[in-house]
């Protein structure tokens, strides 16, 4: 058997009762160590908490390398645990297809991963559209096909989730290209950083998706102990000095309800300017007032 | 302290290490009782398992007899558990709200809810729009505001998670009217049933938000060991048995990639016909076809 276990997002007890109950019974037991981190625990915790050793998998053993994973899982079992759900963010569809390919039986286990928990802010989770994915720019590479999807959500009124980028385990090009094995610190995207690649496409599109006066939640450490959320418009969060990673962003849509704002005012410094500032973007795109339609009434 | 912990969607053993423990340090626990069910555990086995009395929170008790549940929480631990997540599909932040206006402190301990492990029907989480939910058509209400919601996710290529209504401790009129506190069995809403349901409105609106060939997937009993899904047009949902519930279900977009599709394969009867279905959907709401912009190049 093949276990998909989720870990949750932050400490080592966030784990499912089920699913430790299943890494007990593993013979090998792998941590997906390049789309998230634990944060509150780390791999010596883990290794002692589940009374295993735990194998880290980068991204070339999980896509190049699954044979090795699965090795041997058609009789005993192996766990394959993932930060957050394991079909969250990045999703393992691919191992899974894997397995079954080999008659390998899979069972998932799942857990809260960034795209349930994000609701903690105070935004219903019915009213979210499509996720967008924020990387690091480079000089030469400022991907910026995210801009559309935010315009697709707010001109129907929905929130975003934007999700930071994550470095683990890169190499420079210049070590690279020299052949060495040396891999980079790992870096984590802060909430600034992304507000300020917001604006620059923005400033570059111009298409008014948003502006620097658009409100965002700002999101740090989600479900771990020092867990904040801070409520402001984007240039503020330009400001804002998010500490520790991980860190995530919400950009609000216009669909944002009387309750949602009630309870993000918690985490605004100026409330009356936040609950401003939400109401002057509740202006863009905003539809033409409803007309009864005649014909339903002769229905 | 008040805790609000997710339980999961289906095991008692899907509860975290830290609900679990969290919930061995409270005096009193609470479980909503009115949103969703637990589907392998009923109370007295939660009861067992926590070695605590569980007190069922009907919608009357949260909604109007809040300050019950928080009595005392400011001294002592109070669990508040919620089938999924506690800011899953309904969100409590109302709860969290009164709490911290009594200077009661809060922690949240997410799971795993449908709004993501729906994620392992192989479908992108990030490529979902707003979630709808469907309530059971009486013969004087049947509300359709959801249809042009859907109709937004699908004109951006968007996939739909639709909920399916569940009635629990519901009174017939005729019971309330003559004043007898006599509750109906409880009622959960079937794929088929909503599917029924979405044909009939696409009937009337007439708009094409979908079509009877539209694909979708059912999922059943998501998350427990019987857990089913099975890939279709709506017409063809119309005529599956699901089974036992909890149901819910998964109306495609146009941004249906490669992988999705071949994972969504897997849960098909006729994968070629499926397919071909899905490949036809993707004529509605295309978009016209790319022009490179001139204004770019100048740059």
């Amino acid at each position: 058997m093949l276990y998909l276990i989720g870990l949750g997002l932050s400490y080592k007890s966030d784990i499912t009762v089920r699913g430790l109950e299943a890494i007990k019974r593993c013979s090998r037991v792998y941590l997906e160590h390049y789309t998230s981190i634990l944060m509150a625990a780390s791999q010596e915790e883990l290794e002692h908490y589940y009374g295993k050793t735990v194998i880290l998998a980068d991204r070339e053993l999980v896509e190049s390398g699954s044979d090795k994973i699965l090795s041997g899982a058609d009789k005993e079992d192996v766990a394959f645990l993932v930060v957050g759900d394991p079909f969250g963010a990045t999703t393992h569809t691919d191992l899974v297809l894997r397995a079954k390919r080999q008659n390998i039986s899979v069972e998932i286990i799942h857990n809260a991963s960034v795209m349930n928990a994000v609701g903690s802010c105070g935004l219903q989770l019915y009213q979210f559209g499509q996720t967008i994915s924020m990387v690091f720019f480079t000089e030469n590479w400022r991907p910026d096909s995210w801009y559309d999807k935010i315009m697709e959500n707010r001109k129907i009124g929905l929130h975003t989730l934007v999700l930071l980028d994550i470095k683990v385990k890169e190499q420079s090009i210049e070590n690279m290209a020299r052949g060495k094995l040396i891999y980079e610190p790992p870096r984590y995207m802060s909430i600034s950083q992304c507000c300020e690649q917001l604006l620059e496409i923005e400033d570059k599109r111009n298409a008014k998706a948003y502006t620097s006066d658009t409100p965002a939640v700002a999101i740090s450490r989600l479900g771990s102990a020092s867990q904040e959320f801070k409520a402001g418009t984007i240039q503020e969060l330009v400001e804002y000095d998010a500490g520790e990673p991980l860190h995530s962003l919400v950009i609000l849509g216009r669909q944002c309800h009387e309750l949602e704002l009630e309870y993000l005012l918690e985490f605004a410094d100026d409330r009356e300017k936040f609950k401003a500032d939400v109401l002057k973007d509740q202006e863009f795109f905003k539809p033409a007032p409803w007309v009864p339609p005649a014909e339903e009434d002769s229905e």
